[in-house]
């Protein structure tokens, strides 16, 4: 896949990741490296916390979103910079053998004032259950090359 | 370490990690699991890229600030329910070899409206190089059981 310059995106343009199940190994496994609490590690000790059973780290369903997304191809070879996340939102729980699909929706589009030769692409991502129970959201900034240094520049071809 | 009620919070109330160095092994770990885009899994493709070498993936920086917190024990037993985030930026691109303090601080205490019993912690994270370079920063939203159903409950003691 080739790259794209900020000219390329669509506002409203689209994905979909496949259903991605989620299973107690990977829960335990992203828990033990990033989020060692007994919530995301031990089943025992989940079931007396305030979710009554083992629940996915938040860090984990959002670095999940990311995964599916570049697996998928993502932008293709656009060297694009990961500027920040808002509006991150856990809203409800993730537990072992629950699927998920990850949608990712261009929401802004804008130069950059900072510097013009690039563009902000806003994504608004969102992760649902197989039931649509909606698990989490955001909102995600990047930084790409913009193919001319300014919107209407005389004498180059957008 | 026992549980914390949310009337156990101070503002300002702050933690630091200890120097936490980052190994371009870890940074590609963390990539193929969750991120595997060039610039985080392949030096020799990273140095074409828009960092000139590899770096860590922005989630891998928001996990890793996750980890130290809980590994140092964190809030202790208090079952805070992570809520969402907000202003996440990146300030700067964290390489191999370079040494990371996460440092946490309590920015807002207030009573939930939905749910008086419990009280919501915002705190504000920041990640810093050896060389304090901030390269990641975030306000985090949890929420905790209070000991008294409302702020000035009569006949309860706080």
């Amino acid at each position: 896949m080739s790259a794209r310059f900020f000219e390329d995106f669509q506002l409203g343009e689209s994905w979909e990741s496949p259903p991605t199940p989620v299973s107690a190994d990977e829960i335990v496994a992203f828990a033990r490296g990033f989020d060692p609490q007994p919530m995301h590690t031990d089943a025992a000790r989940a079931a007396a916390g305030p979710f009554k059973g083992l629940v996915a780290s938040g860090w984990h369903i959002a670095a999940l979103s990311m995964r599916e997304f570049v697996l998928s191809g993502g932008y293709g070879e656009t060297p694009m910079v990961g500027l920040g996340i808002d509006e991150l939102r856990w809203h409800a729980p993730v537990r072992a053998g629950d699927v998920l699909i990850v949608r990712r929706e261009v929401a802004e589009l804008r130069r950059s004032t900072s510097n013009p030769t690039h563009g902000i692409v806003r994504t608004r991502v969102t992760v649902r259950k197989q039931d649509g129970t909606l698990v989490m959201s955001l909102i995600s900034a990047g930084r790409v090359p913009a193919r001319t240094g300014t919107p209407d520049a005389v004498g180059e071809s957008a």
